[in-house]
Parts: C-alpha cells; structure tokens; sequence
C-alpha cells in the first residue's frame, strides 16, 4: 500500500510527480548557484575533467586546459563505484585534496562523488557539489543524509529508473531541507549495445517540463565512445539542457577509468566552440571563466 | 550458422557492417533524390503531414499549410499498420488517389507506407517515395520486393532493432539493387513509459559512422507527445540529422489515428523557424519549396 | 484515435484483452487439433525438428529420432527469415516437398512459416500447421491472411511485443474467422546478453488468465544455449505451458541455422524423459505416438 | 581502464566470471547454513513472511502460519527502501525486536534487509541472515561492510543488472572473507508491463552453470501479482532453484507494503503441497520443520 502525499499529480504523461519538486506547485525554475555559476538560468554550465583522480599532475594539468577552454566547474572522482572489486577503487581523501589543490591554483570549484553515508560530512568538507551516482539513485539513506547537507547536490538518474523514480528521489533529497538539486540525465539501459547507455534526450524536456529543478546531460557515460560526446552534447543543448558534464582527460589511452569515453583537451577546445553556437540558436549562452581569475 | 559475407566490418563500436551500406566500403555519402529534392547533402529535408489520410478536404488542405510552412515532401498513410484490428485501416487506394491529388494542387511529392508485398506495384505506381514501416522492418520478403523498384525508400528502424540489424535491413534493399534508401530513427522500446518510445539521437551520429545512406529522424513517433515534438525536432538535426519526418494535423484532437502526437500548422510554421537556426548552427540549411512552384 | 471494439477488458492486470481471444467472453478454453493431437487438453504437446530443412536426409532422419523420442508434430523451415541477406534462406517449395515426404514416412503432421501473404496459399497446400514466426507478429496482412485459411496457425511472440499487442495479433487472425490459433512464448529482447532473449515464462500464466487459447514455449529461441534448453522446458510445463516447440538436429555443430540452440537426439529423448515426470507433477502427461504408427 | 583479475573466465555464455564466486576455480557448491538449514544442498528452503515488519501481533502470527505450513526461514522488512520518502519506511529497530521475538516464539530463523553501511552492526546483532535488496546490487560500500560479517547474506539481483554485474556483487562480498552467499533472482525490468518486473528464471541455470552459489527465487517481486506466485514457484523449482522467497500476509488487502503481490496463509500452506510434487519430480525435496521444535 503505497500512500504517496502527492500535492499535486501530472498524468499528462503518464507520471505522478510529488509535490515538492513539482513545477505546477512552484512554478519558478530553481536557480541552483556554486559562487557566480548558476544551474537554471540561461546560462549553460559546463563541467568537465577526468573520470578518477589519479594523481596531483594529471588532475591540476587537466583543470587548467578545462578552464581555460570555458569550463566552469570541475569534476574528479575521489571515492569511484565499480562493477568489479578488482578495478582501480579511488585515492580516497587524497584525491579530495587533490581537487581542492586544483580549485585553488585553478579557481575552479569541484563537484564529486559520494558513495557511503559514513563519508558525507567528509566530502562536504572539501567539494562544492556532491555527486549522486546512478548506481546509487535510489540508496535511500544516502539521498536523506545529502539532503541533510547545505551542499548543492548533482543527482545522476540511475540507468533503470524512470523519470517518476528519479524525481521521487530527487524528492527525498528536498524533502530533508535541500533544494539545491541538479538532475543529470547519462543513458539508460536497453536492448542497444553499440552505444554503453541510450542517451534518453527527451527526458531534459520531460523533467523539465514536470520539475523546476535544472536538468543537465552527461553525453560520455551516455554513449560511451569518446567520437559521439560532441555530437551528443550539441544535441543535449538543443534538446534544452542547462549544462553539460564531460570527461576530459590530458590522455585518454592511458586513463585509469573510462578513457575510451574521455575527449582531450584539443576535442573539448573545439566543441566549446560549436557549443556556443548551438547555445546562441536557442537563445542561450556558454559563460566562460574570466581569464583575471587566477 | 550465419554465412555473412561482410567485406568490411567495424567491431569499433561493437557492430558489424554488411558491406553495401557500409561507408568503409563506399566512403562517398548516397544521396537519395526525389525530384530536386536532396537526402544526404547540407540540406536538411522537412517530410510533414497526418499520419492518415482521412478525406480529400484534410489532406488538401493540410498539404498545403506545410508546404507554404517549409515542408519539401508530404506524408500520409493509405494503408495504416494498427496494432488492433478494430482501428481504422486507411482509406486503401483510395487514399494513393487523394495524395496524388494533392501532390498535382501542392507540388509536393509524398511517401506513403507499403504493408503486403502484393501492393509494392501499386504503391509504386502512385508514390515518390515507399515507407517501409517500423513493425515491418525485418519483413524480409517487402524488403525485397522494394529492393526491386525503382523508388526511393524510407525504412523505419524497428521498436526493437539493434544498430546492427536496422543496418542489415538495409542491406536486403540494395543487395537487389536499389540504393535509394533513407533511414529513419523513430524511437525505440525501452522501460521507460513517460515517452510512448524513447529517441535514440545517438543512432543517428552512429549510424552515419557506420553507413554512407542519409538519415532522418521521427520525432513524432519518437515521442509520441506533441508538445516534445518541436524540442526533439531541434535535438535531431544538432545531432546531425539530414532532415524530419513529422505529423501535422489541422485539427489533432479530431485525428482518426496519433492525434497524441501531431503538431497543428501553427506549430508546424513556428518549428521551422526555430529549426532554420539550429541548421545554421550546424552549417546546414532548411529549404523551403518556392513560392512560385504550384 | 483508438476505436477498439472490446466486448470484455481485464484491466486487473494493466492489459486490455480484445474480445474474440478473451477468457471473459468465451471462458471454456480452446482446443486446437491437428489430426488427434489436441493442443489445450492435459495433454502437453511436442513439437521438435530442425531450425531449417536442409536435406531430405537431414530432415527424414530427424523426423524418425524425434517420433521415436515422443515428439507429436514435427518442425523445420522452408521459408526462413533471415537477419542478413547473405544467410541461407531456406529451401522454399524444395523444402515443403521434403517436409511432407517426413510426414508420409513417420506419421508426424507438420509445422512451418509462411513469411509472404502470396506464399500462404502454398504453404498451405503442404503444412498441418501454419507458423507465423516472431518479426512478423505485427504484420498485419499476414494475419488477416492466414485467418483466412482452415489451418491451426502457430503464432510466435514478437521478441519486443507486450502481451496486449501478441493478443491482439491473435484476434486479427481470429476476426477472420480462424480460431485454431495457438500462443507461443519464445523469448522478449531485454538488456541481458547472456541468453539470446530472455524467456518471459510468466506470459504463460498470464495468457492462459486472460485467454481461452492454448500456449506453448519455445525453449530453443528462448535462451539460444542448447544447454539451457532442456532445464527451461521444465520450468516452462511447470509454468503451465500446453506444448514445446524444440529445435532438435542430428548434428547440431552442422546445422545451417541455429545450431547452437538445436539439442541432437540423445538430449532430446533424455528430456522427454523428465518432461514426464514434471508433467505428472501438474497432473498432465506427455502422450507419445504410437508404435503402430508408420 | 578495467583490470579485473579473473583467474578464470567463462566466455561460453558472453559473460566473464570473477574468481572467487567462479565455479570453474572451485567446482565443489557451496553449502550456505543457517542452523540446520542448507541452501545449495538437495533440500529446497522456503522463506517467508511479510513484505515489512508492521506489528508484533502481525509478525507474529504470520510466522506461526507460515511455520505450520512449511517455512523453513521467516523474512519481514524492519528498514524498507521504499521509491517515495512519504511511503511507509519500516519500524527501524523495533522491527529488528519483534522478529527477534518471532523466532523466540516459532524457532524460526528470519532474515531482513539492510541499506546502510551504519546499520550493518546493528542489524547483525539481531538477525540470522542480512540481506541486501536490489536497489542496493552495486551499492559497493554495502557490499563490503556486509563482506566483513560472519553472516550469511542474500544478495539480490539489481532490476537492470547483468549476469556479469550480479557475479561481480557477489564477488565483492567473498573478496572480504564472507563466502555465505546465496544469489536470488527477483525480476528484471523491462518494456513488459503486464507484470511488475519480469522473472527471469533462465538465470537460474545460468548462475548454477557460471558460480558455485546456491540460487534462489522471488516469485513475489518477479510477477508483482499474487495470482502469479503460486505458478512461479513450480516453475523456479523445475528451473533448478535451491530455494524460494515469499511473501505471505495474513491480511494481504491491509498490508502497509506489497499487498498486491503478497499470498495469504491457505494460498501458502496450498503452494507447499504443490511445490512438494515439483520438488520429487526434480529429486528433490522440501524439509519442513520439526513440529517437536518449540
């Protein structure tokens, strides 16, 4: 018996959306603000950078190529959820920081991982923004004790859920006093196995159609294959996303974690470039980092 | 036991190529002509019109709205694949001599769909372009049946098609001699049941990775929701669509078959607007019909 | 618009079920008899044979293995539907001579797909049973034709087909005035690879709950791994199916199509063996021709 | 970049098997005992009870139902991952006090679900077996700490999980020293929607096949229906399973979760009798508990 207090249920396409992300109950976009970024405006946000931290060299040199192309925020997993028990775990609280040795050469903030309800005070000591992943979308303890953080939260839509179970667990998240959530859309799983996910686009028009909260794109978990990312990410923007989030590594043969879906900095020099345009078709822009800061 | 006589295969993205689509084979992009029409060039083609044809008087009139909006071809079904025998058919032959007549007051041509190998000839004797529909993509012996014709084909990837066997659907039709085939991604089957399908934009980046055939994308049948038929739209061509295929009706809610997910003619006028943008963006262009053109 | 005539719907089960197939509507179950096997009594009904007639020494040598193992009515195709083109495509008319050459040596009647409307006048001549295989479930011409025979039509689950749509599928054939339908489960497409399809063996249970027709499952299909074949034929008479349609060849390492799912002739005689004893379990039971038979 | 250190391999089946749960590496089954209860052995173990721990007087008298009529394990939820925060979320450690209480009261042991690497030690302190629920498969900080138990754990499959995904859970729970694993298969998702999720009982054979872990199935989740359980249960058996989880409710139309798919008393107590037959037909057998035990 499932008793949900729905304040008010959109059926229009078939999916109930609880009420406090809900956008016919509050009908202005959620602004979610890291200093003078801002997720919901029409500004597009760009995050980029590795996978994993894997050392001090390869995270600092990446985040001054990153910024300097226009990146405005940073990303690096410290604590990394894999498949295997076997494959590269992380540096841990090294790699925190890590990152935040590159926010402070770099001025940009960081968001990352967390994985266990034991390490969030840890993380939100050192990150800008705390990273949901997919595989832990639904780790219900997990979304109260983020929920519980003054922290933004950037919540990844797991590779099964659907959009209703993906806003019911952004739900738990505002429901414990934090609106400041950015919903990610990073392929869902089907039958289609020349793509690693199916990029489900439609989803940025669909949550952003129910909820007011932003809605980003993550196009290299979505497809998996370092030559779709750009194409994938122009079409993300086109399709109304409020930014992007892409692995960028200095040398993608040789990354420790997913280096066959990490553009360079060259290729991620470049589709900033046809981003901007994309953006200016649909009357919004990339905001690139002032070159002053430090 | 398969025998696939590949001369080239691309295991790059985990898929195997047969060899007459393959652009390893023939690098040089097909294009697909329909009187000046072009698939496969910067133009980006604009195919619009009901899904059925209902009367004389709807398609007449609607043919005309799209083309004075920027559609280069009409669509409209005369022989309509319904999942329950109790639906409404197509007006049969009938409905070919409607689209004629409207193809003789617009100048547009159109495609239509063929269900029954024993109605390639007449569909043929009638249409600019043969519709091999979704649910009959892997209907071997209408694959070959259209092979054998001398008309361009759309074919509609299946609901449930892999990457790899829309690309060897394909393959029948040429392999009798017929090159002139346009692909089209129209959504796939996923769990996800807020979107009738889910658009899989990812196919068309791959599949032009893949195949030297032009490839167009249905954001109607993708979506199965009107209102996300313009976002999709735009998302389609960023993602390097070579044109749409969409339904328009002047009066949806009174539509004998998907009035769900058919845009009205104002709708209709105000995308391609908005898509002209996208195109230039991506240094491609709309073509509108000339006004001057009967 | 969707004008469907259901006298009866079941909603219990989120599934809207037309009325000639409905349980509702004609509660006593159908009987589908070919000869005096009857599908849709206690009696569970085998099917077995090889994938594709390759020879009539293939095929009359398997015939005679499998009547002796138990099996009531033989398989193999003539006309065989192909995801490449450059794949055998069965012997065609060839084929049918020699199926029935088997029939008149071993007493076995015979099923085997008709994939083209103008074939099924033919195929008609020679087969007990008309077998529309799982690409065409949705080919609604096909349909309409067949029920226009007077032959028991074996229909297979398209592989990404909900139940609605396989029962409606049914009633096309059924609206033309055949009710000799009989169901076949053979696996839907899902995300898991390590089976060539998953075998969904609670559409047994459902089918029978929502309709009054027979269903069998098809094991072979249903997993694509010989060695699963025998463990989910079990599983599938204790699920309640009223058959099996198993792909049995001499040499499975030979075969021109699916050897890798085809079980040879000691596996298949040591399954009848435990089919028994399962089926006694369900109180039904396994009837095996008669020695007297020719 | 993956560097899984398989000692072996299996790629019979698409699917590569980590070491520790390999049956290749160590072919002997594991026997996983609770008391005098085997998974993995011929006996088949029946766990049941509640789909949540509501109250003493429910709890309670379920068990000594299901304890009558067979169980050899009660099951109940005192902390329920639950897709809506305004659902029921489970009496927390009362729920842990009253199964204690139950056991004290039947001599059954009980098993019950924990989602929080900070409950671990708590929840070890009271049950007899810990199990992790499916949308916590690749919650890996879990899966460690519950590695570091000397508990038994039942590790259930992910809704969108692979074969491979499910091993390589498990794989991190041995990885810590705990080899008392026992795998259970509960329903995958997929576009079918006439059942809940879609019980995938081919993975049985598989697992079987690919790891020496005992199996079990969970007809309740699998189907979603109560009117399914019972015929899900046979055909789990007759696939091969080492045991069966389900959920019982002596009032399902009252129950706070799950009702809709949860049997009551008679409907289990009528499945143990049925299930017996399967069981012997397959050589196995069920072991209902002593009527001498307190």
């Amino acid at each position: 018996m499932e008793s949900i207090d729905y304040n008010e249920a959109d059926y229009s396409s078939g999916c109930a959306v609880p009420s406090k992300v809900n956008k016919k109950v509050k009908p202005d976009r959620t602004i979610v603000n890291i200093g003078d970024i801002s997720f919901g405006t029409s500004d597009i946000v760009i995050i980029a950078g590795p996978c994993a931290v894997e050392s001090s060299r390869q995270l600092i040199e990446t985040a001054g190529f990153v910024r300097k192309a226009g990146a405005n925020i940073l990303r690096g997993g410290a604590f990394k959820p894999r498949s295997s028990p076997y494959s590269f775990q992380g540096l841990g609280e090294e790699g925190l920081k890590i990152l935040s040795e590159a926010r402070h050469q770099t001025g940009l903030p960081f968001v990352t991982e967390v994985m266990d309800t034991r390490q969030v005070e840890l993380v939100s000591q050192y990150a800008d923004m705390l990273q949901v992943g997919s595989r832990n979308m639904q780790n219900f303890v997990l979304l109260k004790e983020v929920g519980m953080q003054k922290k933004p939260v950037l919540l990844k839509r797991g590779m099964m859920a659907t959009i209703e179970e993906f806003l019911l667990a952004a739900e738990y998240i505002l429901n414990q006093g934090n609106d400041q959530v950015v919903l990610c859309e990073r392929g869902i799983r089907t039958f289609e196995t020349t793509t690693r996910n199916t990029l489900d686009l439609s989803a940025v028009p669909v949550l952003k159609h129910l909820s007011h909260l932003p809605v980003i794109v993550d196009p290299s978990h979505g497809t998996g294959h370092r030559w779709l990312v750009p194409t994938m990410a122009l079409a993300a923007i086109a399709a109304g996303a409020d930014g992007l989030i892409i692995e960028v590594h200095y040398n993608p043969e040789e990354a420790l974690c997913d280096g066959h879906q990490s553009i360079n900095p060259e290729e991620f020099s470049a589709l900033i470039t046809d981003l901007d345009k994309i953006a200016q078709a649909v009357d919004r822009k990339i905001v690139k980092p002032q070159p002053s800061a430090k």
